[in-house]
């Protein structure tokens, strides 16, 4: 018997037509249908329990830490006072704790698309959403964020996009073209912040979608800070824009101590990731990604798409 | 995405070190240990639901009707007139199903070691016991099933031997001996027979265990008839020996006929495998399997065990 | 590490959607395509040198002998006086080596569409011809089975159609309609007799393909007898119909004695597989198989293909 | 057919038991065992070819270069003027080819303990060295690299060690311990600095060597600066230790401009991963990774070893 007998049962992922990832599967809470994408609750040997969408990992309790301070703490953080929140998606719950975890937030309004998936999350997720979804300043709605900030005259401090891959067919693609940054920008209060997940990024795909992505922001937006973290479970480094207009704080001009500081006086739990040294880590790209960078030609628009295979 | 969303789960059995198989997994039903051994019960597309003891699959419900048709109705048929039968082990209760089909049976007592595991079945597998736990004429019983046939005085028309293979550390290797043959003999009414699975018995693996249980049963008994039946979730054709004393029905020697006739005349419900014609097809083994029996010197004891690995 | 280090490189054979077939790899002889299909030559160790086309296994030397006699021996030795002999297909040159075992063959013409293929094997299947493609009584030939039928006015005692599977796409699936039976029954010589692999039979797949070529065979001759093999590089047993008019020997009604005198007179080196008991055991078809065939309706035409997936 | 045929053989690597990662095979180039270990070298599609020993992936053409420049170019460039340089390890040949960009340096030695290793990545690898064995700097030597250093009596202003993981009964174990740092040290002339590969160091792996590599360093060593590279077909980020004596130069002190301003100066050719910004991204490490290294208390002797499993 090679295997132990517990490690029978995998997850397998195809990551692209060469390569495949697998982590021993321990329990599958849920898998189906919604009426918006294929959804599974799975628990692995290797990355604890995991949300995947249309067959593709959203995040797993060994590392979403990583993924959602990566994502939410640099602007938030680097915002003066951010007390009104807007999350597109987010599904898991871990982005709107990342968000309350700040006592200066008064409001944060999370709209994602999938009840079912919000409902599933919240029943076999807990350590994901950690309580988030029952903080009075949450409210939360299942719509289409881009018609949601179409429709709405709120503004907003901050805006986060945490959303699936732009996949053919899938519910998220329009929301990664320069109209929608566009609208973004225009629902966030003077000196906003909006960063959104925008793809992988390491030596072999950084150019798939990341670039495009950046560009179509850059377009969109006054200034952009590109930058990424090591995500095991989406087997890459994971990309992020963050983006502001001329008035909006610049992420590269904080101090490591001015972040610490923010950090202890704000936050009302501690960080496991993010902190002053790591923010200027995360802003340090490789040369090969910011050579990648200039050299990208690609704006999205609804008439030129990209789709993540 | 190469793979649809419903095949990113994987139920892998690892054959040999050369070899594995993997079933698309739609559900874990329970995965542990038992006091005996490590079970699971799953859900493959390609096989339906499954028993799996430390890490090899016993039985689907794509193809376990071949197995326990093949197990028990060519010594049930042959026997003239099989009024009490002994099951060793037989945890799904498909055997049972089989053996309960006969209208001649009054008395069906199957011991199966793990009451977890029978537990399982029960609840996972109704359409291998098709009802059969719930037939007044079974005795079921959570012991050892060599202990229980020492202790017991009594006597068996039929004695169908349905445990796991020889695997060492594993609860079942000391029923595979010569002692555990003489014993089955003794306990057997006059003109009874025995039967017993008996390994995987294809080009490439017939001399693991097959011969070499063959020869031991050989040894015990007067007569033997070695046959095998195709099961796909076994990754290989399965071998049986069919064993009786002198007085007992030779099984080469039946028409086809007159099994289709007893068929007719006995069984309750229509059966999928097995008839006259499929009866004489198990019996015509392959020239190399024969071979290989010739060839075999092994006899298994206590002292000079084989396990299959 | 769990498996050893000579087992980080596999061959993975999708057999369906759900179930996927892994081996040990030890090497790659070839992998390309050639002008009509993709061809591989693996070395594994489960299965020894191993001929891939499109993705499926066309034979192994660990059971080939199984498939090679089971598809030649009954035909060639049920036939009174095999002297001409015609085959379609046949790559490897292993058909050919039981053809020409015989010693009442005076002529062998194997017609395979493919050279870059019987150039593989030729280099590194030795063990599968045996040096058959060097036998004075052998014509080699490169062109289209079907068109050489049509085209020749030979007639041949025999005929062996060992073409790959009815894949779209493939270039075989015009070979498997009740129009080219048809020719074949035209190009035997009186009392001739034919066979033809017809696709997997195991308990879960007996209807894929095997039923209906049974069916569209049994329309073109006048009568047919199935039968099959366990093939483990084929993850199934493997189904052949033998067939042949009214002034043919009748595959059923030959006895196993007989069978055993034939191959002592006939053949010039001893078998594996095949004898006179296997020859019955082989005839003797499990019911569900044999119900498949009564309840199948479909005659596969130019006009209605089938093809296995 | 759900693979295309291309994607019929694969490399499997076991991460952890709980991880497998698997990369479509193309070429077989060599695997068999040396004196020293087991050792293959592959094409695959996603990472080109590959060196892999024991069953572990140690460069590959789709990365190596992020390894390669990541592991020697800090140190290279932080040092005033490297003119002599020894390498411990090193068998593709890519370590020698990121020392020899440097016009400085004069000589370069490479011990390396496994001819037959270093003959396979001459032969095989030509993009890893790219002609770096022909350079008439190098002096390549098949030795134990800690018998050459204890033996010899010269100096090196940079001392680089790759080598593998250190794996119980594998050749390097004994490399990784605080009397080798030590010797390293006594065998650096003034100003000098060492580098070393120290293992994985992901969000769920970066305690397993990593932190205990470090902290036993920073025993030998006046200073060290902990850094990682993201590397897909490590499946991890990728930790390296600078280390250095008291009037070795700190490689937190540079800034990106005198980096930037060096590497224009120095190298013969432009570089892909690293640059001024590269550098001090890489050493800007996560929370956690510092956290860890914290609270780490294992130093690593010969008596108390760790291996990597």
């Amino acid at each position: 018997m090679l295997f132990p007998p517990d490690h029978t049962t995998w997850y397998l992922e195809v990551i692209t037509p060469d390569l495949v990832h697998a982590s021993g599967l321990k329990k599958i809470f849920h898998q189906g249908q919604t009426p918006f994408q294929h959804a599974q609750v799975l628990e692995t040997g290797s990355y604890g329990r995991m949300l995947v969408l249309d067959g593709k990992t959203q995040s797993s309790e060994a590392d979403e830490w990583v993924y959602h301070e990566g994502l939410v703490q640099p602007v938030m953080v680097a915002h003066p006072n951010p007390r009104t929140v807007f999350i597109a998606g987010g599904g898991e719950g871990a982005t709107a704790r990342e968000v309350l975890r700040h006592r200066t937030v008064t409001k944060c309004v999370m709209v994602d698309l999938d009840k079912e998936v919000v409902d599933l999350c919240k029943q076999y997720l807990p350590n994901h959403h950690a309580g988030a979804f029952d903080d009075p300043r949450l409210t939360l709605l299942h719509d289409d964020a881009l018609k949601y900030l179409e429709d709405t005259d709120e503004h907003f401090d901050v805006i986060i996009i945490d959303i699936p891959d732009p996949l053919e067919g899938g519910p998220a693609w329009l929301l990664y073209t320069v109209d929608f940054y566009k609208l973004v920008q225009r629902r966030l209060n003077p000196g906003g912040l909006t960063v959104l997940q925008s793809g992988p990024c390491g030596p072999v795909n950084y150019t798939d979608v990341f670039t495009a992505i950046h560009k179509t922001v850059a377009t969109a937006f006054h200034h952009v800070h590109p930058y990424r973290v090591y995500m095991p479970a989406f087997v890459s480094t994971w990309g992020f824009q963050a983006a502001g207009m001329a008035d909006s704080p610049d992420l590269g001009k904080i101090s490591a101590e001015e972040i610490d500081r923010r950090i202890a006086e704000r936050l009302a739990s501690p960080l496991r990731y993010y902190d002053g040294i790591a923010h200027h880590g995360l802003l340090g790209l490789p040369k090969y990604v910011r050579d990648g960078m200039k050299a990208e030609t690609r704006v999205i628009t609804r008439d030129n798409p990209i789709f993540f295979v």
